[in-house]
């Protein structure tokens, strides 16, 4: 059991740091071109979706459900089996569903563009307002926090819990503050921590007392299928039908996407909410466009055939992820356990690992793991404008690596981290 | 030969509408449901492109030219073959694209939608002008129309001649005027008329002195490779080579998809601008999506190989569409010509016929159609705010019904417009 490392003596630690100096610059010489920076599917995992490449083919009538030839324009906000597929995984009512194309980022980004040019529901445009605020439960997802600040949206950092964001401050800002417009949330395994919000944190979502009526809570449910366990499965509560229980039928937008089931190029993304809020979105949508690809709609649905399909398709995933989310974990643990230089949490789905080193460490670590060719997601980026108040949030993302690529990037992630944290004890930073 | 209906006698018009009343109880009382209201495919038109759905499958690899798996994220602005593909059949430098998802519609949107929140290259975004103004040469699209009127941006319509829109008018209006800030052009096969702009058309565009720095040419050459002859082909300049030729490298977004070429719902899209323009475009694109479907990017390069496949394949498309035009015009020139109650313009390309009725009878003609049966685009459609000044312009759309479908269609609208043209002249409109 090694000591922690605020307990051992500037000699002891300048040991240490030649021995890891050496271990380092070992690695460092290999010239490897390690990534562990994206949420980015592996190479094993995208070949678990290749039979959707002959699902449909020239012999394969092309026409839907109701009628629609899939092939033409037309067909606005989806086919109806599209919906359906993505309604049972999204556990919504398949008229509470718009199935667009391949990136439900881009529905987020384009849900926050409608709402900035033209307003919510009859509400002013944002655009034409003084000041138009975000809560963003920090740390969180830097695609997100880029839409809001891309649209001069003022964010909010709320700390996250291990139940999910600090309700009783989001209760307090969205009660007593009309510029709040929205949250984002990401409810199931959280990008980056890997925390599902409890069923309490979705029962005051849904009963939240907004000041703002246009206030929308963005639900990104990108992970809502991913476990890593069969017999260790976090739930969460359906929120559109508690927001409608709790009469507040409008206040959320959900999202979700194929992108991490079937190809996250090649997808299909879709938005829940209630009937009010999708005529909105379809009254503008139609000016947008024709429709979407109905086509690669069809694929997925004839591949997948129904939920039970995509449920069974996810353990195949999980069966790769698995062990390298363990490699990581192990590593961690064995490497960092009991040092008091680092925390992180162990997840039961998603894409990440979530790292906390020493207060103002981790841009130096994500330099120097760099340094030795391992990318990691920039420090700071699971903050709003990319200020990470105390530097120490790193997001692992253990599953593009190949299982071999893995063992050796954790370990140089390990070596920066003690190595930092010694510079850091040496008053060195 | 038949006599101009102006010059028969109000006995003749009444006898004449005896006999075509008749008529027209007969074919409405078949209960029709033709559809001669959108640019659609055929069924037919349809099927020509059904080997694209083998061309990728469970044994091909997915890797495109440089090395990127197209079935995984990236990619932000297109794999480098399909904008080889789609550069070549734009005309232009593959630097010069960028390619986007499966409808230029919404890439023309969007283009709309990041000027008016951000502005372009810099310039004040267009939400923070008290007035932004289009130029809409009309006849016209109408879905063009819709996304101007959508962002609050004033039209002011300009006439087309057989060159293009008038350029006088064209060159003053934007002379003088530094809140207009775009131009809607469907310049080959113009949708509705069928006009290709001309050479001195094009060099005057390319020439323009716009007052606002931020003005630009909306291009969008959707019917680019759309032609209904081999041996009578319509030849449109290349305006980006000419606009940086005049020193103006910046004035245009040229559009174009492939939406009429494999199939509707599912094709790709693309914009061509110079660099500076494009660089502006992906610095908000990154924040919009991680990149469009690359799969179905590969799947159309692989399937057309290169700019010649296209051209060989739009020569079936000709031959489906030709005998429909045929037709439609063939009944036109029958039943109309020489009545002074019509004229029509007989196009070498695109996907419509241009109608222009007696003043203040469009509307009417359209409305007596569908009574029988038959679905025209809406009269007005053509204008901006839906507003023909002089309630005469109708389009039709020829290619979706079937050859059988469409002898009748036609049947029923030179039916209609000669009873409303004998109501009109019996001073009953």
């Amino acid at each position: 059991m090694m000591a922690a490392y605020q307990d051992l003596s500037r000699e002891e630690l300048l040991e240490l740091k030649d021995g890891l100096t050496a271990k380092y610059e070992e690695v460092k010489a290999r010239g490897l071109k390690l990534d562990m920076s994206r949420g980015k599917p592996s190479t094993a995992q995208l070949n678990l979706s290749m039979e959707m490449m002959d699902i449909l083919n020239s012999g394969v009538n092309l026409v839907c459900e109701d009628g629609v030839d899939c092939r033409n324009y037309g067909g606005l906000d989806g086919i109806s089996e599209a919906k359906q597929l993505l309604a049972d995984m999204m556990e919504v009512p398949r008229d509470n569903v718009i199935v667009f194309g391949n990136s439900s980022l881009n529905v987020m980004y384009d849900t926050v563009a409608r709402a900035v040019t033209h307003g919510v529901m009859g509400e002013t445009p944002w655009c034409k307002l003084d000041k138009v605020k975000f809560l963003c439960p920090v740390p969180g997802y830097d695609r997100h926090f880029a839409i809001t600040e891309h649209f001069g949206i003022e964010m909010i950092p709320v700390p996250m819990t291990m139940d999910g964001p600090d309700m009783d401050l989001v209760e307090k800002l969205v009660r007593e503050d009309e510029s709040i417009k929205g949250i984002w949330c990401v409810p199931k395994y959280s990008n980056p921590q890997g925390i599902t919000y409890s069923d309490e944190t979705v029962y005051r979502f849904a009963n939240l007392k907004p000041a703002a009526k246009d206030f929308r809570i963005f639900w990104d449910n990108a992970y809502c299928v991913h476990h890593l366990y069969e017999d260790r499965q976090d739930y969460l509560i359906e929120i559109l039908s508690e927001c409608k229980k709790a009469g507040n039928p409008d206040m959320v937008y959900k999202f979700s996407s194929t992108s991490k089931i079937s190809f996250p190029g090649s997808g299909i993304a879709a938005i829940a909410a209630s009937e009010s809020n999708l005529k909105d979105i379809r009254s503008m949508m139609q000016i947008q466009t024709i429709g979407h690809d109905k086509v690669n709609q069809l694929r997925h649905v004839r591949f997948f055939k129904d939920v039970h399909g995509i449920v069974e398709h996810m353990k195949k995933h999980a069966d790769i992820m698995r062990p390298k989310f363990e490699t990581v974990l192990r590593v961690l643990e064995e490497e960092l356990g009991g040092l008091g230089i680092g925390s992180w949490i162990s997840p039961n789905g998603g894409y990440f690992i979530s790292f906390d080193s020493m207060e103002g460490c981790a841009k130096a670590i994500v330099a120097k793991a760099k340094e030795a060719g391992l990318v990691m997601t920039g420090a700071g980026a699971t903050y709003p404008y990319g200020k990470d108040p105390k530097d120490s949030n790193i997001r692992i993302a253990p599953t593009y690596p190949t299982p071999e690529e893995l063992e050796v990037a954790a370990e140089i992630f390990v070596l920066s981290v003690k190595l930092v944290s010694i510079e850091k004890l040496l008053g060195n930073l």
